[in-house]
């Protein structure tokens, strides 16, 4: 990993080959003016490499001389090896500022966590559905027996010998048998346990076994994420996201719930969701170039409201006291049955459920993150617009939930959109010259702010001054982005003629308030659950986030609006999309499958809704970082002393 | 059992009380002029009762001296007990004709079968489908597991603790367990082995145990028949038939086959056999005012062909060497997912088959019939337009089928008929004055033939001189009726102006042949297999009957036919539609389920149509009753005397 130092301020950064210095500065926290979100328009963002070499950033901003004398656009300039960058000088926030940050992205990698090469090396890496290449004995008149009992006395002799069939196979066996001379393949679902039948379901004619493909579903409340898995490898061979066709129903479980109940309600969720999934897989098919009669079949992760729209069971009951959901464990289910567009015989696992709002999303998620196989006590975070919590170790594990609203997805946000190219994920500002440094993912033209570009630049203009404890802009700052808009203040994030949108894209107070309520729901869920257990922060050994975005949000700047605990940064870790993890990991293996239901009989719930002490921390939480500076020390310590030293800065800079 | 004595021949025969004494004088072998089929329109069938009463026979035609002197119509005086009956002198036959007939209904009943009765006294009423009724805890915060949670651990307290769940049920749980205060009845389905799961599959609010049905049916290639049934006491709440839709895409099985391989017919085939099952079910459920949301589960029996395109399974390879079914065991099926108008969990059970033209619908015959449990070798005959035999005892089972055509079942022949009202089911013929005698079913006025009344018919006019040995009519006979028609020769049944249908009823010599290729086939079936075992008829000790119409057929006459071997009368038993019982059976005792398994494998199957001796058998039947003289030489020796003696009682009525 090249190491890229940046001057005048020597802060080092490790990054990967290919990143871009622009990108490298942000992670590193270091300011560089930049407008364009990083696409090469702007030409704000000049440094000169003093030593090493970078691939590109010329750009037309640089001429011949420039280019000879070291000069590059950072936004365009590729990290090829270590590297020392020179930031000029119009680009250098103040120095004693850029000193108290010293932000880090963070987060290690969670040395527990399960993926594809620990399932190997673990031998586990056994998907649940299996092909079988048998070649039959072909009929005779001596030998008439049907097509299936001679396809079962092939398989007994691959010692397989307690099955069930699938109706929906026969309809297939007939031509399938036939049609490659009495050679096929057959696709059969291992049982969970060895009581159980082993599920005959597929049979193609001849030998299929190199084509074998899953496809892993996270329906969230605001986002549904899907992946298309090779059985035989593991390999991930497509991703593809897209909001929740839902969303215009309700933004949360609650009104979602509510919506159902009218005439026709649950249907059109149900409807509004399948619709999802079924655009998922075109893409991944188109995307990946794969058939869909090749895909054997769906592993889906949601919460409990999620699962039960799916499915078109009545979510009523959810938020009503005591909270029952309809089920915690959800049979195989005919996934065309559902409406989904794939074979008739192809099942969906749908991840089981702990509570009403603790959902297979969280189980598989733990699961994924193996902290319930270690000792040392772990949080748990599910960032979403439903947030959930666990607490616990190999020994016990609490959950509990929150509704967070969708902020973290940037829905319900004034230019909020999902984490695709052309959305800020990444902002800073010079807290003097307010020149900003502004980064958009895929280097796309800006169209909007996604949920972790939300907490990143709330958390830079609360650092430097520009947002206030309860969420206020300050418009004495001086600050030209600061302004009274439609919906009230608003701070100018890209003026019109530089987005993508044709209108300025802007952060509204009301904006700020959302994500303020999505923290604040957070916090307090973990506290009150803390609480509950005899358990305090510092309890805490590990914390584990996972979310749609996990990836991109700085922990720093998480911590400095009260989201995450002020803890060391050693002790986070991300592991993404949970959900989505969890939900491939059972594609992957069938032993986890049995580990997951033991992970759900594990657990104890807390209903936070009716705990009396949530509201209080609740309401406490409503401020950034928190309204109990002892919770939060080293923030109130570090704002303390940049809020003055900007001040200082700006009075200078006016009497200059 | 009342007794009627038919003067002056003093035949007797036992009938049920309120039969009609046209009916009896039928069942008993006596003539009486009736040419209206006993609706009491003609008059001709005017009787004197000697002794006894009887209800009703008055009618139009009797006048209030000769009621008073005791004269009533045969076919509307119905027997309420003994009674002694002269028969006027315009009714008699020829005297010594009459004597030498004297044929009578016979056929014991089977002790050995099957039914709810001896179901009960053996302990297996049983059905798979049992409901049960639980009153669940209610949640509390403290307990609030899931709706299913709560279900199963209620379900664990009485006693069931391996259970799958379908996931058609949760759509239902939520409100279900709210709407009755958590009082509920669920609906489980045995497992055929302990081995397996039992299947939770439907829950209803509150206790609905005392409402629990069943439809069972069978399909067969001409008639599609169904009961409703009511699972807590096995009484057949109604039953319904009705001509397979499939009908116009061909007569037997080979035409649906070939017509299934054209683009889109399988669907089309699939489509109209459901539809036949939507109609008796609506059918069933209008007669007997019962809800469709009480049937808890179907039962199918059919023959292979009518599994395949009922499932929609490509059935090409049934007819090609070396005649591969697909399957045998059929796992169960969800009817909703065929289309079948009943709730979406319900499931069907589907018999299995034993080979290609062997189907369920003998399997479960011969299980009805429970000669398999004894000694004596009994031939077991399926008479339909697939044909099946099955000889065997309790210690082997060989089979065998034929395909006899539609003709048994009142298809393929001109004026042919399902035995329904109005159809010609019995029928005499005075050899010298050519007068008839015509029952109909439920004494409809007269609509054409079914096939137990082509039978008789044919039988009697075999007997009486009017068809001679190779089907063809005696035109010498002076007879009036037989006159050439628009299809050649034809016999003149009833007029228009006595029938309700808008031409005369006829039957034709291609009915006749029809008929003879029908029997043909059946014997030549059941000889080929008794040689290919090395037994003969005269090892037979027992002939079962079976098929949709088995109850109407006069043993003698379908003997003199040649359609039955020439056995004892006492030998033949008739089980009625074999197919249908079969089904009704597995729905009343689970047991009989597995039992039903070890009578597939016992089985072993011979495909005749590539036996050598087959066809030489075939042609030697094409015959009444048979090439063969030795085979049936008492019919030979009845026909030899009884067509002497009618020349000459023609000839002298000719003379006088």
């Amino acid at each position: 990993m090249p190491t890229v130092t940046f001057l005048p301020s020597n802060v080092k950064i490790n990054v990967d080959p290919g990143e871009t210095v622009l990108r490298a500065a942000m992670f590193a926290g270091v300011h560089i003016n930049a407008s364009c979100g990083g696409q090469g328009v702007c030409g704000k963002c000049r440094v000169h490499v003093d030593e090493g070499r970078v691939e590109g950033g010329r750009g037309k901003f640089i001429n011949d001389d420039d280019f000879t004398a070291g000069f590059r656009l950072a936004c365009s300039s590729q990290v090829v090896g270590d590297l020392v960058v020179a930031i000029p000088i119009e680009s250098q926030m103040d120095k004693r500022v850029q000193e108290a940050t010293g932000r880090r992205v963070g987060a290690a990698k969670l040395a527990t966590q399960l993926d594809l090469a620990t399932l190997k090396a673990e031998g586990k890496f056994e998907p649940p559905f299996e092909k079988l290449f048998l070649q039959l004995d072909k009929p005779t008149l001596d030998d008439n027996v049907s097509d299936l009992d001679r396809l079962i006395r092939a398989l007994k002799h691959t010692g397989y010998d307690r099955l069930s069939v699938d109706y929906h196979l026969l309809d297939l066996l007939p031509n399938a048998v036939r049609d490659q001379d009495f050679n096929v393949t057959v696709t059969v679902a291992r049982s969970r346990t060895k009581q159980d039948k082993v599920n005959l379901f597929n049979v193609e004619a001849g030998d299929t076994r190199n084509i074998h493909l899953a496809v892993c579903i996270d329906i969230g409340t605001t986002t549904v994420s899907a992946e298309l898995l090779d059985l035989n490898t593991g390999d991930v061979l497509a991703h593809e996201a897209e909001y929740n066709n839902q969303v215009s129903y309700g933004e949360d479980v609650i009104s979602r719930i509510m919506y159902s109940q009218k005439s026709g309600g649950l249907d059109k969720l149900q409807e509004k969701v399948i619709g999802n999934i079924n655009s998922l897989m075109d893409k991944l098919l188109e995307s990946s170039g794969k058939k869909r009669k090749d895909i054997s079949h769906l592993s889906i992760a949601a919460n409990t409201t999620m699962v039960q729209l799916l499915l078109g069971i009545n979510p009523q009951f959810l938020r009503m006291e005591p909270y029952t959901p309809a089920m915690t464990y959800v049979p195989p289910v005919r996934a065309s049955h559902l409406g989904i567009n794939v074979s008739p015989q192809v099942a969906a696992y749908v991840s089981p459920c702990r509570a009403s709002y603790v959902g297979g999303d969280v189980l598989v998620g733990v699961m994924g993150s193996g902290f319930y196989r270690e000792e040392p006590i772990t949080l748990y975070i599910d960032l979403g617009t439903n947030g959930e919590i666990v607490i616990g170790n190999k020994d016990f594990m609490v959950c509990a939930a929150a509704s967070a609203g969708p902020a973290f997805e940037g829905g319900g946000v004034k230019y909020g959109m999902r984490a695709t190219a052309g959305a800020i994920e990444d902002f800073s500002i010079d807290p003097v010259t307010f020149e900003k440094m502004i980064l958009t993912i895929d280097q796309g033209k800006p169209k909007g702010v996604c949920g972790s570009g939300l907490i990143n630049i709330v958390a830079a203009l609360l650092e430097d001054g520009l947002i206030d404890h309860s969420g206020k802009f300050n418009r004495e700052a001086g600050c030209p982005w600061i302004r009274e808009g439609e919906d009230g203040g608003e701070f100018l994030l890209v003026p019109a003629e530089d987005a993508d949108v044709d209108r300025d894209i802007v952060l509204t107070e009301i904006d700020v308030d959302n994500l303020m309520r999505a923290k604040g729901a957070m916090f307090a869920a973990y506290m009150t659950l803390l609480e509950s257990i005899g358990l305090s922060i510092t309890d805490i050994k590990r914390v584990i986030i996972a979310g749609n975005f996990g990836n991109y949000i700085n922990i720093d700047k998480a911590i400095l609006i009260g989201l995450l605990p002020e803890l060391k940064t050693e002790r986070f870790h991300f592991i993404g999309n949970g959900s989505l993890l969890g939900a491939k990991l059972i594609s992957y293996s069938n032993q986890l499958r049995t580990e997951m239901m033991g992970i759900t009989q594990k657990m104890t719930n807390f209903e936070l809704s009716v705990h009396p002490g949530f509201m209080d921390y609740y309401v406490a939480a409503l401020f950034f970082p928190h309204t109990d500076p002892k919770i939060f020390p080293r923030v109130y310590d570090l704002l303390d002393r940049t809020w003055s030293e900007v001040r200082e800065a700006r009075l200078q800079k006016v009497a200059s």
